[in-house]
Order: structure tokens, then sequence, then C-alpha cells
């Protein structure tokens, strides 16, 4: 398989990743509230929104930094690409946990959670990235 | 990184956006109503969705009208089209809120959300646009 | 801007559509049924289901049989093509619409919806396959 | 029709499939317990999530070995492809349905339909390949 058919996969599920992140922009039930009220107040989404936008995104340039100087692509290299795009998958999730909690009780965990996923993202492109240099 | 990389990844990204509009179509609860009142009586939504999508399918033909004088890209124009991106994602959200308010007490607020997503999208296309061609 | 341009992005819309299905495949609430029955009774969606991937499988084919007689694209065929998506697009709406009332009293109206977004959809062939062979 | 058109649509449909799968990693309401009691509570979901994640992947590279040995896609083989897809398009039905059932009442209804989708996956693929190597 040649590296450019790794890149056009990889490159949808990031599309995809970086597009599902609308779906968490919601706003909650009126309770009486003015739409006005209701779309400012609920400031900590957009903050989710536009952090996670970047950085998908740029996980998407270094992605594309690094299967620049892949030649030709073996099962291994398949197989730890396919986690690493588990990890960026996932992003939408602890960006809705930190979009919903983060000026409520539960905002230090849900900045946790975020920071393990990132933490587990990282992991998977040291792997890629050692594995391409070798 | 060539031209046709980030061609590719914007694509995705846009035929993404232009099909999540499908999923604000979607049935209020029923109340006793029969399901063709229903279905008449949600015009907002259809509404909403013909124009973002059409809206968004002109944004697309402009894009590639733009990246077709780019010969070269370098870091700058990815994140500009980065955050030129972003606003055409979020554009699923103002669309949700016009359908859902045009008719009601919070249309005005709703319609300006969605005209200032717009601008910000103007600003994104002016600026990836100013440094192509300068 | 090329032929091979337009395929690339709808085939994107198309995979999207084709995709965002599954969101239809939900289970009701189990009000104490148990979850065989449940799997059992939820029929009509399985149905719906598959008519519609089916469908939009079938015609990614024929758009694909037109598209291979176009040379070179212009704005005029990008809007019918856009009109055309904004169809195929709309699919998993009506059969949403299908799965939850076919066997309810809205059933008839379901499948008048779903037959008038088919003909929508035909109507977009129609036009595009006339302005590629004039 | 060549091989190239049908695995770039093929590749974005599993890279839709596969991305959805973060749309089944949310949160049960509250109930008065904290964030971090119910993250670590609602472990089956990201038990599904990740063994779904990889089977769709381990999926996505076995379809590209087998389509690597057709050289001219006919009408014939686009349906199978078609059908295969249906069902790899599926598998987050079965999935969520795991994830909401593994350590309740209905786990092995959710057991037994998670393996029939399997099942019916791996017929499609069975019948891809007999036809591609014949």
């Amino acid at each position: 398989m040649e590296s450019r058919r790794v890149e056009a996969f990889s490159d949808g599920v990031f599309a995809i990743a970086i597009a599902l992140l609308v779906l968490d922009l919601r706003l909650p039930p009126a309770n009486g509230h003015t739409l006005t009220f209701l779309l400012l107040h609920d400031w900590p989404q957009y903050f989710a929104y536009v952090v996670s936008f970047l950085t998908i995104g740029i996980m998407w340039m270094n992605h594309h930094t690094i299967l620049a100087h892949v030649m030709r692509v073996d099962r291994a290299l398949l197989v730890l690409n396919l986690l690493l795009l588990m990890g960026v998958v996932a992003v939408p999730f602890p960006t809705a946990l930190v979009a919903d909690n983060l000026i409520h009780r539960g905002g230090t965990t849900a900045a946790v959670t975020y920071g393990l996923v990132m933490i587990a993202i990282s992991c998977g492109f040291a792997a890629v990235w050692l594995y391409v240099v070798t």
C-alpha cells in the first residue's frame, strides 16, 4: 500500500473529527430566558469549539509533516496510525465535557479528562514518529 | 506540502459541513397533531436548510477559485485556511437557531447570529485571498 | 475547474449522506420491554435503512456514469450538481420519517414525503444529464 | 469506472463510519453523582469504542488488500462492495447497544446483535473476495 492511500484515509478521518465538533454547539432548554441570554451565557462551548478546532487542525498539519517522510507503508505503521486516529476522533467527547462543565463543579475533572486524551494523542504521535525515523 | 493536499482536506471539511445540515431536519414532538400538520408547520427548517446548503456550496466554489491561484502552500496559508474552515463548519449551528426561532420571539437574535457567522467567514475569505494575491 | 474536483466533492457528500443513515438506527425507550423485543419490534427502521442505503448507493453509481461524460466543468454544471446533492443529502430525513411512522397512523404521509424527495432528486439528475449531453 | 474511484468512495465511507463512533461516547444524566463517578462508571462505552474502532480499522486494511487485486471494476463488484459497506456503516448501532447494555440485563442480546452484524460483514467480505479472485 502506498503512502498516498494512508494520507487520504487519515485526511478523511481528521476532516470528520474536526467537523463533528459543531454537533456540540447546542442551546440548553430555554427555561424562560431570552435567546440572547442563552447565546451569551453559553460561552464555554464556543471556547471549547475554538480550542479543539485549532488543536485538531494543528495535529492535521503535523500528521502531514510526519507522513511526508514516509516512502513505503507497512502493516505496523498502519496500526500505529490507527491508534493515533483513535485518539483524534475521540476529541469531541472531552470537548463536550469541558463545554458542559467548565463553569460548574465538574470543571476540574473535565479539564483532566481533556488533558489525558491529549497526552494519549501525543503518545500516538511519538510512536508514529519514532517508527518513521528508524 | 502541495496545494493538492490542502484542497483534499478542505473538500472533506466542506462536504461534511454541508451534509451535517440534514441533522437539523427533525420533527418536533407530535402533541396530538397529525404528521402532515407537523411537516407543513415546520417550514422554517426547510427554508434554513436550503439557504445554508446553497451558501456553503457557493463558498466551496469560491474556495476552489481562490486556491487555483496558489502554487505552493506555506504554514501561514494553512492557518488562515483553518480559521476560514472554522467558520464554515460552524454554519449548521446558526442554521439550527434560525430554523427553531424564525417565527418565534427570538427570530431577530437568531438572524443576527447567522449574520455574524457569515461576516466572520467573509473576513476569513478576505484574509486568505489577500494572502494569496500578495 | 476540472471534472476530477467535482467528483471528489460529490463523492464526499454521497459518502457522508449514506453513512449518516446509521444515526436513524436508534432504540426507543425500554418501557419495561426486553432488549430482544425492542430490537425485533423496530423492524421498520432496518427496512428504511436498507432501502435508503441501496438507493443512495445506486444514485452514486449513476452520478459517476453521468460525470464520466463531462470533459470540462463550468459554473452552471456546478450549480445543477449542487441542487442534485441538496436532494441526496436530505434523504436521511424522509428515511427517519418512514422508519418512525411506517406502522402507525402517519405512514401514508411519510411515504408520500419520501416519494417527493425521490422525485426532486430525479429532477436534479435529469437536469444534470440534459445539461451534460447538450 | 476505474478501481481508484471505488477506493476513494469506500475510503470516505469507512472514515465516516469510524468517526461516527465518537457520537456514542456520551454521559448519562448526572442524578446527583459527580462527574468523576459518571466517567469511571461508564467504562463499557469506552470499551465498545476501542473494540469497534479497531475492528473497522482492520476491515479498512483488509478492504484495501482485496481491492489491490482488482484491475477493472464492473457493476457487479460495485453492488457487492455496496452491500459490504452497508454492514460496515451499521457498526455504530450494535456498538451503542453493547455500550448501553453490557453490564445490564440485555447484555447477551446486545452481544448477539453485535456478532450478527460482524457475521454479515464477513459474508460481504467473502462475496467481494470470491468475485475478485474468480
